[in-house]
């Protein structure tokens, strides 16, 4: 995979077209059917500082490898990418899991979601407590569905929140977890320094009332901290880092999983994107009328992202011709120009997709010669975290992408990607 | 409006666009442009028994009646939706607010959600208890996020549910209200009988398990009358009668609403299409690259709501230049036959829609000389309640509408609707 690096250097201004000729090459000694197959994770789209990216990369590339030692044993999307999310979610540094910022009660709620582009099959968790890894709920919750009608003919829910998914994971064999467990000292000092943010804030907010005129230097003087922190706050947006996952196994089946624990501070109850149908992530096989498998998860103000359906729109946008164009449209015009986000002067978040087409011949239905994967990242965010893997790679690529110089969060975009071809033929 | 029966009773082979010549003449003493507008509300796709079709109708009556107050006193339709949804709420014999389904556990689970076409807000609430009225939430989550950012930068929940959102409400002015007083003599003993059916269709299934062989007559017995049941279940389908609107006012802003105690026996923590962004309900006013303000509120089994999108494909699709028809496909192949469904054999749901364009010249912004408004609904449950009223009406006219002789619920549909000119002048 020489050319690979290169390829995901590509810039705004580069399509990813023009490196259609790089290739993954096999590093495995003897190329296996069933070890086809490609895993792109993200840790978030918010800010990543310097001094914490190298944790970000560990846990991307850890979360790639998981995937692909899955797909290595055989094992479809919906597997891999559900490996590469456990990974994720464990990390205490990630916004997903254990680590997972708390809301205003100093609780964890987390939302999670997974989507099977082969059967479309679909399950969610929203502001869910007490249980390690999310995504295991949503996945369980996909499972059963495809089981069929409970008893007495009643429809199996796609989507829970509260205390009653709680209930369910632990029904259905999930081990509950301690809150605590869960809790890092990250976690907490963040809360406690966010909490003293807000009381300032919100003295700041009173006084402003009380004394619409004849301000006095106390007055002035918290103004002033209050506005640095918040302002601190908004620049770091440490609270986006949902973490993601998109994979292509070697059937040609996609499959793609979101976890968060939302945004600091958050209303107990609030659910964002990850838990939101069409929003945190999206998986479709190709069919009839689609040429491309694809599939997206997406990170960042779960509000905005809820409010453009984005998982969806970029999952759909990738059925153009080109994909870097298609990516970059609808990350301008469905999400920072969105009419949906007409009020809002920052629009902040990141998505990660990739497409699939099948190449040569197939032996038979389950046996794929060869599968041409684009994979792409954009975000509008500082700065977004992401690894990326083949079946037929012996490590995972990280990347720290970041604005461009001068680029503002939140109005400006970056967008990177790269192609490999997967397989054993050359056509 | 002599002609709206005729176009009421439009079926799938007429188009409304036929009709394009009925009217619905004032039949206030004095025309008035603030007295402009339209509703069109539902109680439900599921099933309408003869015996309760009039008291569905006189809730329906009454909410468009509610609705058109406000739009007479110059409120937009925003309000107007709201005031349809709390009639509608209120009602005993639907399943939303007061009346609403319990769940498993004996209790009330509220989701709803509403949006406003002009600024493109969007609230929504899930699993809710303890609120006497779910859509007033919704409602003040949308209003609260108006009003831009929290203290400490922090962006302001669309989506809350459980009893985060429970005690949100609360804490913004909205009164608690005891389970009892929303639990009804009919909800208690659909319980009751819900229940007996379940613990029967489990004994049946734990036989049939532990006696692969050898059933005896027990058994068959058992068997015998848990299927019964769960047929009756099936197809009386009560367990569906969400409730919803769709509206426009004066200055032709539209705005749609959805509320549900969602499916009977569900489990706690289940959040259905209600509750859903882009499932429930949709709005959008016309803009460049749209001609038509548009407007949708689905009903029906929420998984398949959710795993279509319904309400904005259903919305997005009125775009098109035949309205009856696009509803018609849209239907058709967004939603009986969605390869989201492939393994359904029952897709079970319905849908209102308005849209509308504006006529004549406006003499300022705000005054808009005459509104187009075609209104459809569209169901595969057996039976779809509606009600509908224009601010010009003495009254709102009812509908129990029913899928033609010999349809199969869950794979046919029925189609119909109307138009109406609103305004001063003819063009």
């Amino acid at each position: 995979m020489e050319n690979l690096e290169n390829v995901a250097d590509c810039k705004e201004t580069v399509s990813p077209q023009n490196n259609s000729g790089s290739t993954m090459n096999s590093t495995e000694p003897h190329f296996d059917g069933k070890s086809m197959g490609f895993v792109l994770v993200h840790a978030g789209a918010g800010y990543h500082s310097e001094s914490k990216a190298k944790e970000y990369k560990h846990v991307c590339k850890r979360a790639c490898q998981k995937a692909v030692d899955r797909l290595r044993a055989g094992g479809l999307a919906l597997e891999a990418v559900t490996a590469a999310l456990l990974e994720l979610e464990d990390s205490p540094f990630t916004n997903a899991g254990t680590g997972s910022n708390l809301n205003i009660s100093g609780e964890i709620e987390c939302d999670a979601s997974i989507m099977d582009g082969k059967s479309l099959n679909y399950g969610a968790v929203g502001a869910l407590s007490g249980i390690k890894n999310p995504v295991l709920v949503a996945r369980r919750l996909l499972s059963e569905a495809q089981k069929g009608k409970l008893s007495a003919g009643r429809i199996p829910p796609c989507f829970l929140v509260g205390k009653g998914a709680e209930q369910w994971a632990i029904s259905h064999g999930i081990p509950a977890c301690l809150t605590d467990k869960m809790t890092t000292k990250f976690s907490l000092s963040a809360y406690k320094r966010n909490k003293r943010k807000m009381e300032l804030a919100e003295q700041v907010e009173t006084k402003r009332r009380r004394q619409s005129s004849g301000r006095g230097n106390d007055f002035r003087c918290l103004e002033r901290v209050a506005d640095i922190m918040v302002e601190g706050e908004e620049n770091h947006s440490a609270c986006l880092d949902t973490v993601g996952a998109v994979v292509v196994d070697h059937e040609g089946n996609v499959a793609a999983a979101v976890s968060s624990g939302g945004l600091a501070m958050k209303h107990p109850g609030r659910v964002g994107q990850a838990a939101h149908y069409g929003c945190g992530c999206w998986a479709e096989n190709a069919r009839d009328v689609s040429l491309y498998s694809t599939a997206a998860s997406t990170s960042g103000s779960g509000e905005h992202l809820i409010r453009t359906i984005l998982a969806r729109e970029c999952s759909t946008a990738m059925q153009s011709e080109n994909a870097h164009q298609a990516l970059l449209e609808a990350m301008q015009n469905k999400f920072i120009s969105s009419p949906f986000l007409a009020g809002e002067d920052c629009v902040l978040g990141g998505v990660i997709v990739l497409r699939c087409c099948t190449c040569g011949e197939a032996q038979n239905s389950e046996d794929i010669k060869a599968l041409l994967v684009e994979f792409l990242w954009s975000h509008t965010t500082e700065s977004m975290c992401v690894g990326y893997m083949s079946a037929q790679d012996s490590k995972a690529r990280t990347r720290i992408s970041r604005l461009p110089p001068g680029a503002v969060a939140g109005q400006s975009l970056a967008i990177e990607g790269g192609v490999c071809r997967l397989g054993t033929g050359s056509d």
